[in-house]
């Protein structure tokens, strides 16, 4: 007898196993001994498959053919499961031969791909690389495109609904826009003074700051905690206990300040959900883009603004006491907005970074259209970077190999990234409307910025995809206006120079 | 078709719900936020759920019917299964509703035990515990047991195969040595000197000594961990993932010194089964008696003895520089090792500390005799103080609602903690005949006793049950007689004086 009951009791499994397996991912990251990745992943793998077999459960199937007469079924109820069914399609549409060839291939090329990029040689991970690239196809193709866009399909993983017809206009005015804020920047302005980024900041006092700026942005430090891992990132593993990390470096302060405002932007944007609709879409986050709409907000928008540091620099002076007297707060707040071409998408500024992205886009693009070919990719993206950032990777290290996607078969997730530097964009424009954000920041009042957020987005969950949302909070489709309207505002202020947008 | 791969397929998925667990409660533990507990104790539950199903599943009577037939099953697998069938049937045995009702039982009794401790009032806590007891009752006799002593089936379930009948003679002639110790110390001796100890020791230098002891007495630093825990503890989440917790006190650094030393004896058991039988009672602890046996003989019989802290002692004087230039080794051994009748087990000198375990061993008994009732029985733990210790507990918090167990409806757990004590000794003993000791801890040579504890005793797993692996090991069951004489050796020269044993 099928009821909301018997249905939430199923989802309830569900989550239990991903948030089981959100712990076993975070412990491995951060505080598990080096010895015990075999067993770790023994573990994983046998909650993994638990998960797939409650999801494949072919129960669903009957849910859904008599959904309409299950009784008591709210719209929320309706809701949950169209999320859950499309969710659960992509699931049950790989072939298990599939996804286990995958996996296979996937944990082959992740070494490939460490030991390439160690000797940053691309050809000793080409191999690994076409085979999950060919199994990707074989994906693609199980999950279903439109006319010979494979990649889309992997677009739609990664941001529902996403199609390279979508994309398209969106990438071609942001490279427009951030071409043309890099080349008056590269012709008009100095470079910023740096010097004192590169004296010793002791880690505990890293530390010390980036807890103290936790809960005064609204992290809740009793539902949450922040370590180190090697790569910072946030995780849930229940709405009462949400996890960021980040990585300290004596003489880098700001990258662990703004790794940790940006892993706080996730962790807010989890937090914020509904306790009542725990272990349901309507508890989770719409997709990638959104969740990176919420960490670059906080990050860039906020974090990076002058409004920021003036209020933060007190505290700052009183952390690193003394190191810096010879520093004033504009010095800082040039030096954390330097733009400047460099070839590493983690380590890159705001403006340039949606170039990485593109760069990348193009690629893989021209990867699952057949175009290109796996060979050409590094001599396509060395050509890339020198035409759009105007430097040439010297080495595949600093190239085509610095990142991990293409080895974990990730294709199609980095436009997420720009997209989420244009929603932020969108919602700082829109929430400029009913706020006066510059004067709250600078008084360290965070909680109106985070109650818009918490109003206009977390509480939500999945109830609206991305496009609804964005129509409903800004009356208009994701655009770049925005985007080009919020650069245009803060580097004319960093390099007081005027810009042509 | 039964075969051993299936049989081991089976295994494994247990095992892996037991890790799984295992890392859960870990973190609960050492790094959760509190606000999560809820969620965490759903994911307890739910795991919980599908291990007992697991462990339930009617598949497992069939193996043991067809035992005989089954292709290829070595001795070690037919160990495996004779050691799982006993497991098993312990689980099997309780039915659904009273493993429920004593689980809600539990839960509630915990909270009334904190209540009731830390308002020191044993009423707070009686009725809770009554429900507890009753259902222990129905427990026992689910369980069985032979004759009147329902207490027996407590006691088996702490400590396989051990009865009232085995443990009373231990017991009370344990009871005799200590007495005479204890009251020969009092009469003859003079109190160490002891006012180094509450200096202030800064937890980040205790947290360094305890992590280069570690590696050195051979706990395996990639294949395990030491965190911080309110309450020490040590965990298994997989033969490579063994992890300690420990506690610091600014005051108090010989506390932390001996927890850790405490807790890597665990550890260090574990550490040493045997890779090729995880996930299977080969690469399993005997028994808690066992296990503290372990952890006993590294803090005391090795942590304690003057050779320890003559090899640590120039470690120790760098570690805290300045601290110590008044102190002598000699006076460091005086202090750690002060007998002193004192209320609270878990703080009581290793002479003592028997007393302790007796006194509750001895309450239990008689309510599990019916000879007294719950509410007589702070006033006989009182008396029994009294007159075993010659102090009497002032308030039930000192007293009688010191000790977690009972809320967690743990009867018959003491004993397996005389049980290590007494063990430790023994094998101190045999050990003896072929190392010298000594000598080798004064050089920090640890390489020879560990092996020596790997060969006899965490190398076989469960092949053995406790009292064959004794009867092996030193060709004479477990008794009294060498704790006898290691107390005898390490207070005469503690205290310089003459010990009537």
């Amino acid at each position: 007898m099928i009821s909301w009951q018997t249905i939430q009791t199923k989802l309830k499994e569900i989550a239990h196993l991903e948030k089981i397996l959100a712990l076993l991912s975070w412990d491995q990251e951060t505080y598990m001994p080096p010895a015990a990745t075999k067993s770790r992943s023994e573990q994983i793998s046998f909650l993994v498959g638990e998960w797939h077999k409650r999801i494949c459960d072919p129960w669903w199937d009957e849910v859904f053919t008599q959904r309409e007469t299950i009784p008591d079924l709210s719209s929320d109820h309706k809701r949950i499961l169209e999320i859950f069914k499309k969710d659960r399609e992509k699931e049950v549409k790989i072939p298990l031969e599939l996804a286990t060839a995958l996996a296979t291939a996937v944990s082959e090329a992740f070494q490939a791909w460490q030991e390439a990029r160690s000797q940053s040689d691309f050809s000793l991970f080409q191999p690994a690389l076409q085979k999950i690239f060919d199994l990707s196809l074989e994906k693609a193709a199980a999950l279903g495109y439109e006319r010979e866009n494979a990649y889309d399909a992997f677009l739609d993983l990664h941001e529902e609904g996403l199609t390279q017809k979508d994309f398209d206009p969106l990438a071609i005015e942001a490279l427009k826009v951030i071409q043309k804020v890099l080349h008056t920047i590269q012709e008009k302005s100095t470079p910023p003074r740096k010097d004192f980024l590169s004296r010793n900041y002791p880690i505990e006092k890293q530390q010390l700051l980036c807890t103290w700026i936790l809960p005064r942005i609204g992290f809740d430090t009793q539902r949450g905690r922040l370590d180190v891992s090697p790569h910072p990132f946030s995780t849930t593993i229940a709405l009462d206990d949400v996890r960021l990390t980040t990585r300290y470096s004596e003489n880098d302060p700001l990258g662990s300040l703004y790794s940790v405002l940006h892993e706080a932007g996730h962790g807010l944007y989890e937090q914020g959900f509904l306790p009542q609709w725990e272990d349901t879409p309507l508890a989770q986050a719409i997709s990638l883009g959104i969740h990176e709409s919420q960490s670059r907000f906080w990050e860039n928008q906020i974090g990076r603004s002058m409004e920021f540091l003036t209020w933060l620099w007190p505290e700052m002076k009183r952390t690193y006491n003394g190191f810096l007297d010879d520093v004033t707060v504009e010095e800082v707040f040039r030096a954390v907005n330097e733009v400047k071409p460099s070839f590493i998408r983690t380590e890159a500024d705001e403006v340039t970074y949606g170039l990485h992205i593109i760069i990348r886009y193009e690629i893989e693009k021209k990867l699952f259209a057949g175009e290109i070919t796996l060979s050409e990719a590094p001599e396509v993206w060395n050509s890339l970077y020198t035409s759009y950032l105007g430097i040439t990777p010297q080495n595949a290290r600093e190239g085509i190999l610095q990142d991990v996607h293409w080895s974990h078969g990730s294709f199609g997730y980095f436009p997420t990234y720009l997209l989420g530097n244009l929603y932020a964009s969108q919602w700082y424009a829109v929430m400029g409307k009913t706020l006066d954000i510059p004067s709250l920041v600078r008084k360290g009042e965070f909680q109106p910025i985070l109650e818009w957020m918490r109003t206009n987005i977390h509480q939500h969950g999945r109830r609206y995809d991305a496009q609804t949302l964005c129509e409903r909070i800004s009356g208009e489709p994701l655009n770049v206006v925005y985007f080009a309207s919020y650069l245009k505002q803060r580097y004319e202020s960093v390099y007081g120079i005027s810009l042509p947008l």
